[in-house]
């Protein structure tokens, strides 16, 4: 109503997205029209009708590519036997900055949850089962999140590989490095309890 | 790197907006390329190309818009003899926000400013003086910020109309509604002070 309508319509698109609410997505909105180079606007726009149309999910393990099958399940330099499941595609990503994991991925898209109707069949778990019969995976490491979610579908998909002679483990859950255990919840600090690992051994 | 180009495109023109960082822009990138609707996507990036191809700035008070001159200079019901003269186009909006103003406006679209190289001529203030000259003004408000260069720009202007027949108005530095003394600045205190009015005149 105090905006012409072509600002109003990009406030309205601005804050639709996640974490900005109403002023925010005025100030982001006028920031395009008066500071931002038209040039930037276009390639910003360009970049928005880009992901929508060129990115697909990888037909193998459902991470976002741009050629499928994506990148990592391309790449040969990658340990084919181990599969790491994770719920979306971010938690890909965290686990790829870490720089360590050399294995491939299998993402869920999502995870069971009763309380919102989402079932086995409704996130990536049939795919991943199709490619356990077709593919060498020795380990599956079930790298959904600590939520109780989260570790209702690790349990799922844990159950689903029992008595099959692939290994099937759960990272870890404990104190995350840097935190003091006066912060710690309790039943984190009993997860962190229960994995504890043994240091030295006195008694060889 | 982890990102397909695509998404990592989209990611390096939001974290050109304002206070959008690395980590926001990622997430704000896979919730487009994840989550939004096609068609939302779509609106949004013709949202971006619009505000750039199609606004304008009115040819006579600097206000953006899509039609020229803008809604409120072509507003028969505005009072056309007051003008408030303000820095961008956001205190427009936040004066309209108001709905208490009825006159017009002059967006300087900035301040002077010597320090970053910015002079009267740098400004919308030779238009200001232009459109003077041919309205018939019987008021300004100087609604610049009440920053050192708010402040400044306003008396720049004030000086300039020196000896016309123009009343040359500021608006009023005190505390803010609903803020304590004790958290007030001394020289708003001071403008508080200075800027007080009599409620009782017992001295008639």
């Amino acid at each position: 109503m105090y905006y012409p309508d072509t600002i109003q319509k990009l406030i309205e698109s601005f804050s639709k997205l996640p974490g900005i609410g109403p002023k925010s997505a005025e100030r982001l909105a006028l920031h395009v029209a008066t500071k931002m180079k038209e040039e930037d606007a276009l390639s910003f726009a360009k970049g928005l009708i880009s992901v929508k149309r060129d990115l697909m999910h990888c037909s193998v393990c459902g991470n976002l590519t741009d050629k499928n099958p994506c990148s990592i399940c391309r790449d040969s330099h990658r340990d084919r036997s181990v599969i790491a499941v994770v719920e979306e595609i971010k938690d890909l990503i965290a686990m790829e900055k870490m720089r360590e994991y050399r294995g491939l991925y299998h993402v869920l898209n999502g995870v069971i949850s009763p309380m919102n109707g989402i079932g086995p069949q409704d996130i990536n778990i049939p795919s991943l089962l199709e490619r356990l019969k077709n593919e060498e995976v020795k380990e599956i490491i079930l790298a959904t999140n600590t939520t109780i979610e989260g570790e209702s579908t690790a349990l799922y998909i844990a159950k689903l590989l029992e008595n099959t002679d692939i290994k099937v483990t759960r990272i870890a859950r404990g104190l995350p490095v840097g935190g003091g255990l006066e912060y710690a919840d309790e039943v984190t600090l009993l997860k962190a309890l229960e994995g504890r690992r043994e240091i030295i051994n006195n008694n060889k």
